[in-house]
């Protein structure tokens, strides 16, 4: 079967060199990473959390470029059904894989090639991000603070879904955007609850943003209501776009990945230089999720301490009140960087440490090495718990780390006993609670805890 | 608490002599029935379906309308909270509200007093019905048919709520507007569904019609994703608009207001002018409803005939089906409209009696007489039994009428032994099955059967 | 020659109704009107003043309007062919044929017969020219008080042609909108140079609002940069709306029309009611009109006083300095009707008496009649001087009246002879610059003055 | 005098990096580039074609990037009086302060440094042109063919300026739209008189696109009805942008810069791969003109032959027919670049050699040394000749080749005697003609014709 699909969205000419670039042959790495972020694009929808389900199930897959008098067009060569509806394709879908396009040429034609960024200048990578979302169009000048990044797991069961609807619908009844990372679960309930929110308030231009990157995006395909998706080229890129660009976050129940945002946050807020930076945090769940919550709190207590636990809120079954809290918080963000002169649309003034910028590549070696010790430095602890569970995260979903766990077997993961207890603890909750993987796959771990 | 509520929508200006006509004390009828019907705006979301509850709930309420340097303001006094978000009216409901003004304001400035339109020429009623919707920028002009009505009840429960959702998700998926009687359960569900299919296919410009007329508007308010909201002068006017205005017309489970809608329907469809005009009809639910629809078959083939079962397709738990029934149905609408030169956005050729027309106003005397025998004419059966069944929703929900039931008793209807045997059989499910009232009060019948 | 014509503006949808009354036979009244009015609108562009002239050279004109799947049509027989352009009708005067279905639909459905208005309500009338422009959307909310009304002659000199597109170059750079007759001359200048002064401030909701009325539309055909045309019923209604839409009036070079504008608006800012209320007034020509204007002051002294002459600044050759006075006025007009609560858009409080506003219709008698004699109450004698020079248009440029005069003779006009003589002088003054007529023809009064 | 400005057109947002690179201090290249690029467009209006004069004049003027909440703003000091309307900058030229900045950082940031851009390579030098002008969204995907470039002098007189208005008039009738090199005279007469037939169109996305280039701006600054202005790198590539991005080319008289253009665009045409290709030309002047069209016409004919002469149509004082030959022409583009795939808005498939594409840098060496003898090659004729025409445009009105020919005196243009003759009667006529400079001026050449 054989689409043409025009273009939609914020792209629609190509340079010859640019169709060039994508036509050359398909074995070129550079066209791999486009055909392979275009599938999973095209799959959104199809309920499974394995990029290599996927890529076997749709090896007959390709993607061309053609070249029209009205501008490009795209050729898809067996796509998957389901992004279709009566041989139509969806249009959420349809932008999309534009998005995906123009995230990897723009990438691509500016900064050669994705495996190269390796910038070290942490100056550089912000604006590097800043680049990517702007030619993405997601830097939008005329709003006041109002993006609300919501975090949480793509597996969650029926009632939290459901809950993360319900605080999406009061967001949006508050006019506010939504953020995520725009697979399934957590990512996507906000936005349809918003969208039926931001219907009843007549609000017509309301964002529904996307932040994914290559390796993660067949895991978790964006949902189409996304309607501004983009590509960033790594992990750590995608998580300082969230806090550059939000002005608040909405954590709810989630496995590995969610533990490892709000690592990464806390980290940064507890920063020196973002000491006084006004960011409404909220953690929050249905009653029946209160459990989750009190671990984390704990988890977070026993490792980053009190000043941590300071940064949040835990609000249980309050819906109303979490979309109040980011409100008010709102006008908080907007006072403090017009007093700063700071843009409202990315948060320039925010202070990241390259650690928590640079690519962090965990391999067996990497992740027996984690200095995972008490310290009083928590904003490096928290760097450093942030990385274990990436590693945990990539072992889990992302394809290449899983060949690794299969060839040379789990990850090893040591430090501090106490430390490995609580750990082990959260992580064997998560196991139990059904967080690490969709419901109805068994969870092979992909590491050990050493607690001896 | 007073509040001032700027315009919103189709109407920001009023003459001297409009404003006047509606500040002539409180005891104007024109004032009591402006103040009603926007007060049922402002409690859309309440749950219940008592007219008489909420005016005594809200009696303080008042509204009046200011006259300021931009247009004109509204004032309201005491409003009903749950209009509010965080003390900022939701702006659905702002714009309802000045949809009620404008309607109000028209018809009375154009046909002197609501109570007074009793045109007997079918023509002219007609004309009517297109100056109301056009004055309410209801006739739209540049878009293919696709308007799909939705019926069904007010109060279903949560399994074809969902089911309704899911049908208006696949109607948003496929583009098609959707246009109900917009008050809650299956006037609502295919909304909300509708508005994330639209949401996904981007379509901005998605039209949420909602008709409704004073007398019902307090029982079902509406609710807030409707974005075109018109109030007709009475319910036949009501029932033209759905009709002339629609492309397609999906029946969900209901009780006996919906009942007569499809009675109402199917008579104008025998009509011997209207045999060959396409209208796309599906009667459907999710498969727990099964039985309602064998239930309604059966009453119409043992009423109506062969001829009527004709013109409805049943179709059991496939939201899908039902979205591509509706979708193919709109392109043979147009070709019928395009060859008969036929306006696509009010189709004026459909022929309908006066006897479908003209206001039918249930008491006793007129409900006891009502002719129920089996006859040739099945459209003139269709017309009264439709009268029956309207007879019973007035008795279950209008104000004026559940005074005269207690009064004077419940209304005697009587005929044919055979057909009232039927309907007996019908109505006694209706109410077994909890579809006269919300779920949770007694039904208490506001009729007799006769069946001697 | 047969053309059909799409709807553009805003109207588009007509009743059945609507357009049977329209249809009916070439010997209808309302028909009549109705094509005559058209034609005015297509003969846009043809130099002539002539609408006896029109009517003749266009005999075989007529004018259809046909029910289609997506609304009305117009079909034009026989239609001038400078309304196209390479066969394609020029967009302008396709909206302005809309324009004129619209109000002439509306007008009669509303007050069932154009002749038959004869409101002496003074509210009435204010209600009805607010309804006839509200139905027009040429009552436009959200703007802040910013429409300039020029009058001005038809028949102008190219040098003063040039100034008048001077000054409206100078008004849009500071984004002000336009108002005026619609004609060509002083009345289509301004709205050139504006056009050009918006280009290059970027304002794309311009306003070129033309008003005209059935019996002088074809002397003054629209203009087609006009983009909100409006055709009220008479004179009277006209100058109304003129002073109630507009925030201030630049006046230039003009014969006897010109005069009557000055005369009923000095009329009005004269009354004890209007004292306080600020409405920038300039009285502007290049230097080779200065004579023009030290008569029509001298004029104005001699008969309504200092005071009149108090309202109105003559600037001679100053394009920016009339843009500046128009604009600072604007924010003091602004000023007084927020406190006053008076509308921005339709200037409620403006007293105007029912001499100004009842119909005047210039026979024999009622022109000898007329009470030309100095008095105390300077509104009155402009009222009266105001009805003497309407006559004296009319009988330019009216069929009516020009018929009236081919049979009856010339109009006396007779009163105090000082003022006799001051008239005369002006008038003469007029003709003697080419003012009654367009260059070319040679002017034949309609009028004697007499002197003794 | 300082003010502040936001932005407003296609840039709102930059990096850090951005902002600090044209900070660096006022010596650096770019940042005097960025000024007097800046200065060229607030000088917009003033009548001067001296880019020394300018900047003499408005040496105090400086400019510096500020960073906001709601992004940047450009701050002026000392900016020339004439860009502000009651001390309200207009938006006009607002908008082209964005635009400049806009091309300055792009152009900096892609390609290092506008002096090192020197690619030999054909397809690269058009990738990157194609770049410039859709990173200006000049590329825009929806439009048919339909941009008409109009060529002509910056200095024209009345009569042949008011031509230029009434062909822009006709042209805009027709919904052309009009591109040229954005200046004074020939470049802005087309654009007004397309504005007065836009809008009697009601075509609100007319585009009004100004080439320029960094070397010619100040000479020729931008009128403000370009709403799409763009700063190409040099006068090659500015040449290229013109010929694929338009449709069309009408050339009104003009100097020897038109003369350049026209032998630029007649090279290309006769290059054996664009022969098929259509491209409507029209050469046209009123009748006074006549004679400079028939020099021009033997000149080409003279050096060029026949088949040259073939490629355009002289039109003389008949706008409407220009704007007929335009508007047919557009189809048989559109025909034709839709067979050939070829895109609408840029096109890609004209043959352009890089003796056309390279950077000419006018020095005494070079201009002397011109190969400027009949040739069998036309094109190659062609290219010899625009570049001798291009050498004296360059020692008219660019500071930098002023300088050289105040140091070294005249350039010597030498070749075959027969074509120096037919040189020197061309440029003669255009010194008579007072095509050369301003009107008022005395012209002082900056050239020898050696003719034996």
């Amino acid at each position: 079967m054989i689409v043409k699909i025009s273009p939609r969205g914020s792209l629609d000419q190509l340079s010859q060199l640019e169709v060039e670039r994508l036509r050359q042959g398909a074995k070129s790495d550079l066209y791999q990473l486009y055909r392979n972020c275009s599938l999973a694009v095209l799959a959104s929808g199809l309920i499974s959390d394995s990029s290599e389900e996927l890529f076997t199930r749709y090896e007959s897959f390709n993607i061309n470029i053609l070249q029209r008098e009205r501008g490009i067009q795209i050729e898809l060569i067996n796509p998957p059904m389901q992004a279709f509806v009566d041989g139509e394709i969806i249009v959420g879908i349809q932008e999309h894989l534009f998005a995906v396009l123009r995230d990897i040429i723009y990438i691509s034609n500016k900064y050669e090639n994705l495996k190269h960024i390796d910038f070290t200048n942490a100056n550089h990578i912000t604006n590097v991000v800043f680049d990517i979302l702007r030619n993405a169009q997601a830097i939008s000048p005329m709003k006041d603070p109002n993006v609300v990044v919501c975090w949480g797991g793509h597996s969650i069961n029926p009632v939290e879904y459901q809950y993360t609807r319900d605080v999406g619908y009061q967001l949006g009844l508050r006019g506010l955007d939504i953020c995520t990372g725009c697979g399934p679960g957590a990512m996507e309930g906000p936005m349809k609850g918003a969208t039926i929110g931001h219907a009843k308030q007549r609000v017509h231009n309301a964002r529904y943003i996307g932040l994914t990157e290559p390796s993660i995006i067949a895991a978790e395909p964006p949902n189409q209501i996304v309607n501004e998706l983009v590509i960033l080229p790594d992990i750590e890129k995608r998580l300082e776009a969230f806090v550059r660009l939000g002005h608040g976050i909405v954590i709810f129940p989630g496995g590995a990945g969610t533990a490892e945002e709000l690592l990464y946050f806390l980290g940064i807020l507890l920063h020196q230089d973002n000491r006084d930076t006004p960011y409404p945090l909220v953690l929050t769940g249905p009653s029946e999720s209160t459990e989750y919550f009190t671990e984390i709190d704990a988890f977070i207590g026993a490792t980053l301490g009190k000043e941590a636990q300071c940064k949040y809120q835990i609000i249980i079954d309050d819906p109303v009140k979490v979309g109040q809290i980011m409100k008010q918080g709102m006008s908080e963000v907007k006072t403090f960087r017009k007093n700063k002169g700071d843009a409202y649309q990315y948060q320039w003034s925010l202070k990241i440490e390259p650690e928590f910028q640079l690519p962090f590549d965990p391999t067996h070696e990497v992740m027996a090495n984690l200095n995972l010790y008490f310290q009083d430095n928590k904003a490096e602890l928290a760097a450093n718990l942030r990385k274990a569970f990436s590693g945990i995260v990539a072992g889990n979903v992302k394809s290449d780390t899983i060949k690794l766990i299969q060839q040379h077997g789990r990850f090893n993961i040591q430090g501090d006993i106490e430390l490995m207890r609580i750990m082990d603890n959260l992580l064997t909750a998560f196991v139990k609670q059904q967080r690490m993987k969709l419901p109805g796959s068994a969870y092979e771990p992909c590491y050990n805890i050493i607690k001896n």
